[in-house]
């Protein structure tokens, strides 16, 4: 079965959500956003989702940490039988692109309104879910939505959190007019489809319209501190000083070697990346006192993840030895690896066979809502390729017709699991 | 002769001033302090020496670039004669210390009153200088008000120059009230002195009450920049990623390995830092795309200086070649090393014996005002001991008595220059 799904509609969709926050660099290659979580743009991307659920005669809730549903009952469903859920998030990294999220959700919603349009009658409500703050940034380390929905992270703690500016969440989605009631409850699912964009290139150097995603790896965040001396730089001889920031230079180089030999001898999809790095007094006349560093490991083995950590907590005792700095290392956030639903893959994988599409195996290295939806029930994430694999960039780019055919696999495989066929 | 200083009115001048832009940290052994150019802290230090000029009854100047002077004309002197000069600056780093300035300038006006009180009958008037924006990175690169006195910055050009806040110096200046007229000129000066922490341990270690200067080392700013590919960190595989900070990371590590290898090899003064590193995006969970480094160079060689820069040249194209980053390179600041006065040296050495202190030669790695003054007169560098060589921190200390002791034997220096005996 194929269900023609309407591209000129979906691109419509996407292309006005990005209006929200636009950058607008003069580059017409680039198309970029910045779409924080509780500002004007965020207000103005999550008045138009809404509009459009309601286009589609959906009925609309807003949870109290602000996550946005769109629920399709139509005739053919049991109202109380557990739905389908599909979606992603608006929120955008600071000069992110235009797909990450909001293609996730406007897939789900053109998905239900090809079963509407194709006269299909699932035996299951369909749910169009936009989550909070998956990006992190902007309040905590983010997915924070679904963490909240599925009870990895607690309610009064998230709207606890504050943005740069010292304002809490729930103050923030109060001033957009998003703190609902209650929290949604993925548990409550019978499974739940999330389409991103790869960002990376399996999916393009393949030549296959749709990634069906395995496994997506676990995460650890950690956060370093190098402390030596701050002082001058012109009278203070080389074999005086204690300088921070040399000292994390061998840090950063050493995280980069320990995860490409884990990479080169045991898991390929192994990932450690210094990606922050903030230095005191950071004058040039000056040597560094202090640095401080963030540090992102994920692989789909644990146990990959926990050589990349311990050769990081092994060069900052070698600095440390070495040139007489001080060091911490804090690891404030890890997630396990988590394997997705073999059922929901099954679905996907007809559905792309259904519609004459080509779909392909492979894990995730982003973390995603799905991640945190499969702790509670069937999750799936499929993945439409990236141009050159580019995202968290306004250079991020999947084509139209691209866009267009994973939601058409996309909706195949939500009809499939409600019960369509 | 001894010209004994009143070390109680000296310490009393530094404390007070260093009452202003104070830090208190809560930690009795830091006295740190920030006043920067232009800023309330600024303009109250200023008050205060202008309130102890007039006490010590020297006429006050204050010049178009906020440059402030000190006249003592006494009645043995022609009041037409080269005056003999000394001070130093009053503004600091962000969170210095509170002898590196002040005490050029606290004790060049002591050395002053000094005179008076000992009824000292010089043949020459005798200044008391403080330089505007010594430090730099307020307005400019630093030793501005001495680089426009001599003629190395143009007037208009250094008033133009703007702050983090977008002002220029001439409207800061204007607002604390410190805007006069016209530029001294040290050409017209028979020489110039200033008193100085050493900023370093030679003094120190080899237990001597004074240093005296030979030669302030070149000094070489250089801007280094590093565009690698911003990138999701869990979604590119870590042979698809540019990563500019492990690029800039051996960079950082070239050059302090090129200042080693030359101090090793050549001349132990040279050094060679980066003291800045500025990283985009800087999120723990992004591939860094872009780097800033800032890079000091300095020695008494030149040669040094250009085998440093020449290596930090190499190593940016080396991690072109093997990184695919692409790299830029200015030196926007470069100052020959600079040579000073053998007639002031030898009146200092000669003040020293006469007060009973121990005095040795060395260089500095440190620019001062005296290195402007150096282009257009006779001028000489002499050091306190610092405790453990610390400066730009407000750990940095001198004991009173060593600041008294170093005032000593500098009022026995200008009196010599002055024609006292």
């Amino acid at each position: 079965m194929a269900l023609p799904v309407d591209a000129d509609r979906l691109r419509a969709d996407i292309e006005g959500n990005a209006a929200f926050g636009a950058i607008d660099d003069g580059d017409p290659d680039t198309h970029g956003r910045t779409n924080r979580t509780g500002t004007e743009a965020n207000r103005l991307a999550r008045d138009r989702l809404v509009e459009r659920f309601e286009d589609a005669g959906l009925d609309v809730t807003v949870d109290a940490v602000g996550n946005l549903v769109g629920t399709w009952t139509p005739e053919s469903a049991e109202p109380d039988a557990a739905p389908v859920a599909s979606g992603s998030h608006l929120d955008s990294v600071p000069e992110g692109g235009i797909f990450d999220g909001p293609l996730g959700v406007y897939a789900a919603l053109e998905s239900v309104r090809a079963m509407q349009d194709a006269g299909i009658e699932p035996d299951r409500p369909v749910l169009v879910v936009s989550f909070t703050e998956e990006e992190g940034g902007t309040f905590g380390n983010g997915m924070l939505g679904s963490a909240v929905a599925t009870g990895t992270t607690d309610l009064e703690e998230a709207l606890a959190l504050t943005n740069d500016g010292g304002e809490t969440l729930g103050d923030a989605l109060s001033r957009i007019g998003y703190d609902g009631e209650g929290t949604i409850d993925p548990a409550g699912w019978d499974g739940f489809y999330e389409l991103h964009v790869e960002q990376d290139t399996t999916l393009e150097d393949r030549g296959a319209d749709l990634g069906v995603v395995t496994t997506i790896t676990g995460i650890t965040h950690c956060h370093a501190t190098v402390e030596g001396e701050a002082n001058h730089a012109g009278a203070t001889a080389m074999d005086e000083r204690t300088d921070a920031l040399a000292a994390a230079s061998e840090f950063v180089l050493d995280v980069e070697r320990a995860a490409n030999d884990v990479v080169a001898s045991s898991s390929e999809s192994a990932v450690g990346t210094v990606g922050s790095l903030s230095v005191a007094p950071n004058a040039t006349n000056v040597v560094p006192g202090r640095v401080e560093a963030g540090i992102d490991v994920r692989d789909v083995e644990y146990e990959s993840m926990e050589t990349i950590v311990a050769a990081a907590r092994e060069s900052l005792a070698r600095v440390e030895r070495e040139r007489g700095v001080e060091t911490t290392f804090e690891r404030p956030f890890d997630v396990l690896p988590t394997p997705m639903s073999d059922r929901l893959r099954d679905a996907a994988h007809a559905a792309a066979d259904g519609a004459g599409r080509t779909a392909i195996d492979l894990h995730s290295g982003a973390a995603h809502d799905a991640m945190r939806v499969a702790r509670v029930t069937d999750a799936s994430l499929l993945f439409a390729p990236s141009r050159d694999g580019i995202s968290h960039n306004p250079r991020e780019w999947t084509d139209w017709a691209d866009c267009a055919a994973a939601t058409e696999v996309l909706a195949g495989a939500i009809a499939r699991a409600a019960g369509a066929e």
